[in-house]
């Protein structure tokens, strides 16, 4: 199997299923129990969440575990602009981001938010000078991802904070850091961002855990409410064995010092590979992440190519997950042309990932685009 | 170790937990994902829901998978509410709700809702015929829930939401069920309840797994947005591992027949090793569910009596785990005096509870009450 659909989610390490596993035996007492089993629950938790601290460059009590990006996007963003509805009433936001935080924010746009979307150019890139431009003493809030999950690309997200508060103090900034943890180094105390949303299952963790930095003082409400976990700003039983699995995760996401150089050669022996292949247009640009390989193959439908390549057990995808076939949101938001955006086929490698995948898959896109031209003539 | 603390959480049965653990390796795709891996693990999902709504006696796309019971609650009324807001202007509510409803209804009062409390009486019991008298034509919500976590009593929904829905078809109907899951037979089609939330950890699944009935056609909006998962109710990766496990606790559950009968014994063998004992005086009705046994110890503080029954290794609480040693909530809406509400015991059976947990348990309430009477002196 050449699993290369690694920004839709990873592979469980094993390590990090074993302390899963082994969490939700000897840890299921409540960790707000008042007895020491509770206590000793609760010590597991505090454990990991220092590790998630020190991964971001914050303090643990600056830390709170969500069951999703998702969720900890939607607590960010609707939190920040309830904290702000008695002043504010605008939402300046890039125009590629995650569901999670595209359609938070249309929801607020239909509760009388006013929204401004920038876009990004053709290469991915979002202009963050417009975006400061955009605000004003009414801005409630600036959300950008840190990471792109389409094309890869980074932006400076730590300028764009310093900017924005230069601009409207009050302006609250969240980041969609869910394709840069683990790739990109942070030490977010140095910067002025006020919210960092993270989801497990894309550093080898588990689907239905994630975390969100809130900044010391950051001003800002809960979604949910009900018991006295997690500050108050996220109640709910603790998921003990989850929480445990992702500070382990991170333990080996930080050990794993040799990951990025790894993964470059990857990505370099791709888009060599790529550049020898006929009918590829690049996507991703030259200095996106190497974690993310966008590009297409037009006259060929990315679900045929998708089904292709599935049958040789090579697993890509043609945007992002969350959308389920639809058209890529990213790539429209470019503006690319309908012939590039309906033959999308987005690449995204793991530490887990070998040249032998690469190979698999080059095999696989140069025999589809035989066979898969030939039957089209 | 005496377990008797089931209604803060259960232990995770061994077959859930083998469930969870196997789901995490080989499913570990993205259920969104258009190839075959992402297709299998949506069918593992699949079934899963079918079992949860089989329980509940409703259509499996009734049944949205949350993060928790609290998460379900929080979905339930917020979204009622919003859907309600053009016109509605009340919530109807019992006075002993868990804090995942009793806080989110105190959350909207804060935002301009107005809140109607019906308190229970000294027993436990709400009149369901005052939260009736109090729904007019602007009530948004009746919440109610089925069976009481601290005290064990249990309340007639059905009867609740048919007679609700007499006076204001457009009120809707939210029953936090997470205790009465599995312990009382339902059949929410049959019923007007509108929403209906359960969790995983209180039926031996794990916590950070729920679920919520919302009746087919029900008028509602989501709290998170995002992707399309769980019909866009509830959008975030789904946690396959744990919902398999949860599809598991319930076939579990249902295959338990002798449990209800077991559960009984063992409640019947408490009280009357508890009447045998000076001092205790009684504060769940004997109509309240054999599952929770709620009973104080004059001139003892709970905590004190929660720490010598620890020593040996029986656990049990002084009410909800979720408000971590504050005064119970239910026993003060109850009005009972400050000398009853300190030291109130909770005991909560599950069906792996056994006579020698009752004995162990009796034991040592014999002697702490001699032991701590005797300190006092």
């Amino acid at each position: 199997m050449h699993y290369l659909d690694n920004a839709a989610t990873t592979r469980v390490a094993d390590e990090v299923a074993a302390v899963a596993a082994e969490v939700m035996q000897t840890h299921f007492a409540n960790p707000s129990a008042l007895y020491a089993p509770g206590a000793r629950a609760e010590a597991v938790i505090r454990a990991a969440r220092t590790a998630v601290a020190d991964s971001m460059g914050v303090r643990p009590g600056e830390v709170i575990f969500t069951a999703s990006g998702t969720e900890a996007d939607n607590i960010a963003i609707q939190g920040a602009l309830r904290a702000r509805s008695a002043w504010a009433e605008q939402i300046v936001v890039t125009g590629f981001e995650h569901p999670a935080v595209q359609n938070t924010v249309s929801a607020m746009e239909r509760e009388g938010w006013r929204v401004t979307v920038v876009r990004p150019d053709a290469a991915g890139h979002v202009s963050l000078a417009k975006m400061v431009q955009a605000v004003g003493s009414k801005t409630a809030l600036v959300a950008c991802m840190h990471v792109n999950n389409e094309v890869g690309t980074l932006q400076d997200v730590a300028w764009l904070a310093r900017e924005v508060k230069r601009k409207n103090s009050r302006t609250a900034v969240h980041v969609d850091g869910v394709q840069a943890w683990g790739k990109v180094p942070m030490k977010l105390s140095a910067t002025q961002i006020d919210s960092y949303a993270v989801s497990g299952h894309k550093i080898h963790a588990l689907k239905g855990v994630g975390a969100l930095y809130l900044r010391r003082g950051f001003h800002t409400m809960p979604l949910l409410y009900g018991g006295l976990q997690e500050a108050g700003m996220r109640p709910g039983t603790e998921n003990t064995p989850y929480i445990a699995a992702l500070g382990k995760a991170v333990e080996l996401m930080q050990k794993n010092r040799a990951a990025r150089g790894h993964i470059k050669q990857l990505s370099d022996q791709l888009w060599q590979g790529l550049g020898e292949l006929e009918g590829v247009v690049r996507n991703s640009p030259p200095d996106a992440l190497p974690d993310v390989a966008n590009f297409s193959l037009p006259g060929i439908r990315s679900e045929t190519m998708l089904h292709f390549l599935e049958q040789r057990e090579v697993y890509v995808s043609s945007g992002s997950a969350c959308a389920r076939g639809a058209a890529s949101h990213t790539l429209q938001a470019m503006g690319l042309p309908a012939s590039r955006v309906d033959s999308a086929i987005r690449v995204s490698f793991s530490a887990e990932n070998t040249a032998e995948d690469v190979r698999a898959l080059l095999e696989g896109l140069r025999q589809g685009l035989e066979t898969l031209a030939r039957a089209r003539r």
